[in-house]
């Protein structure tokens, strides 16, 4: 336990991020000082977000410097301790490495409570950020009302899997979309959307106007592109845009190409709201609390999608953006 | 008082309105059947949503019919009555025609209050559509904080008037973007703004890097195009834009050509709402009764731009496309 392996950020990407933009090694530990630990990563969440931290566009926090670890949430054991308060063994989330060991001082990392029944990644994976994301980007930007239409894209992904679900707990009708009949079905017989429109094998525009004729109340929002704007077109008057992501575009340099629908906002009334889980974190234990009894109580089923090996982050987090996860996703690092 | 003036629309404009556009002419005033009266119109109400009302595209009214009478609000005095509970003298305003005289059996008309010292036009010009627009456009939807940074475009119109003052009411800093230093200097040392934008002389951007350095909280949006743009690319975080009109593209048919700023409004959190003054119609009183008091307090100055003439509808209303008015654009009818 002398080294840790690490991952690096080499270079900023160009469009789709490829191996060599970043740089796997091994280094050695440094001696603990005064107030440091040693954190042992069992987890790492591999989420959207980590290919703009890695641009240097606008984001919500600063880019990840070039020579610098990559960025990304973690799960792991204190393995040895020099921080008063924290004991050998405690399990600790929050912000991270991508590496398999991970010298503290605790900033950014706290607790994470263990729930009867729930796995270490299932609670993890959904308490860590999509758990709180679909909390609070559905209930609380939108106010679902029952009765109402409420569509979800990504639905299969790790956020959309949870809203879907919450949406339903509200009374709403819930249209997923998602990519690939396996994803729908997996949607709708194991987590009880309403119906799933497969992105890949119809005009979801179409697909719209038969599910929903009479048009969309909430759009949860994280793809952008052609799906965006085919949800927008069937807005309905006071409708709600909860604007989670845009996962189209985080790969492109140029992200304002697409519709602003600025008029359909006016005349339909919309309300457009970006929001990130984080300005919500002084409400994470309401969220934490309600996720996780309704996930005991099997009303709200989570689904991972777990790889294994810290070698294998860069390859697992293409997959995200080529639609390849199926849940949340996760890298097992260490057993 | 056998016949009476009206305007009606002739065809579907293309691009600005022109004479043509519309027909001036006069017919004779039917006899009125029981639960009918005559209304005599005083004011007529221009507006830049006049210009959306004749178009076939989207928008919150079923568009004016060719051949049909040009829709307009009015406030008018009952001339004479077949209607049980109007008296005649009664003032009434509401939804009319741009006509010298109506027929009506009540619809779309109510009462409208009078107040010591307030003239019917400012009464008339400020309750019957800018005065709610402006209260509930700025106080219920970007909920003003005071110390925060306000800007209004169009901020010499009727509308942008109101809400810059009731902005400073809230404790804001009141930033006005409006086209002409006549206009500039009126909000400024009129009605008490803080700064003023002459887009026609300066770059609206680098004019409010310098007076807001750290960005924009609240942006009161009627206009669209390379102002809003200007606005936008410098929101605060968790800003507010209350999505007001869009009045240079009123006159355009493909109004989807501006950039969108979905990334802007996720990575800022920002909320951008649509509202029409209609959707409010329950909570009119109350805006009528604070703006009034406002108003008589004199805490609020409310400036109209009014006209003389039936016959200059047209060309009154060509005016504010062209930001020709100064203050709320009225037509007296009858004197």
């Amino acid at each position: 336990m002398s080294t840790r392996h690490v991952w690096r950020l080499a270079r900023r990407p160009a469009g789709l991020i490829v191996a060599d933009d970043f740089r796997f090694g091994s280094e050695p530990i440094p001696e603990l000082s005064e107030g440091q630990f040693l954190l042992r990563v069992r987890y790492l969440s591999l989420d959207p977000a980590q290919r703009v931290f890695i641009d240097d566009r606008e984001q919500f926090l600063p880019p990840v410097e070039l020579g610098a670890p990559m960025r990304g949430l973690v799960v792991g054991i204190v393995e040895k301790s020099n921080k008063e308060g924290v004991v050998e063994g405690t399990v600790l989330s929050g912000a991270g490495e991508w590496a398999d060991y991970i010298v503290s001082d605790g900033t950014g990392l706290t607790e994470l409570p263990s729930f009867p029944g729930l796995s270490l990644a299932a609670t993890f994976g959904t308490f860590s950020l999509v758990g709180p994301t679909a909390y609070f980007g559905l209930l609380d930007i939108t106010r679902p009302q029952p009765g109402e239409t409420l569509v979800v894209s990504a639905a299969a992904g790790g956020v959309g899997q949870i809203v879907g679900q919450l949406g339903k707990l509200k009374g709403c009708r819930v249209i997923g979309i998602a990519g690939g009949p396996e994803k729908c079905t997996f949607v709708t017989e194991q987590l009880g959307f309403d119906a799933c429109i497969d992105y890949k094998s119809v005009n979801v525009g179409e697909a719209l106007d038969h599910l929903a004729p009479e048009g969309v109340d909430i759009y949860f929002e994280q793809v952008g592109g052609p799906i965006r704007n085919a949800v927008m077109e069937r807005m309905k008057m006071f409708g709600r845009v909860s604007l989670c992501g845009i996962i189209s575009e985080y790969n492109v340099a140029d992200t304002d190409t697409q519709p602003s629908f600025w008029w359909t906002i006016m005349m339909r009334r919309l309300t457009i709201r970006g929001f990130i889980f984080d300005d919500y974190q002084a409400r994470f234990p309401e969220a934490v609390e309600n996720l996780a009894g309704w996930m005991q109580s099997g009303q709200l089923t989570t689904r991972q999608d777990t790889r294994q090996g810290l070698e294998n982050a860069v390859s697992s987090l293409q997959d995200l953006y080529s639609g390849r996860n199926f849940g949340k996703l996760l890298l097992e690092v260490t057993p």
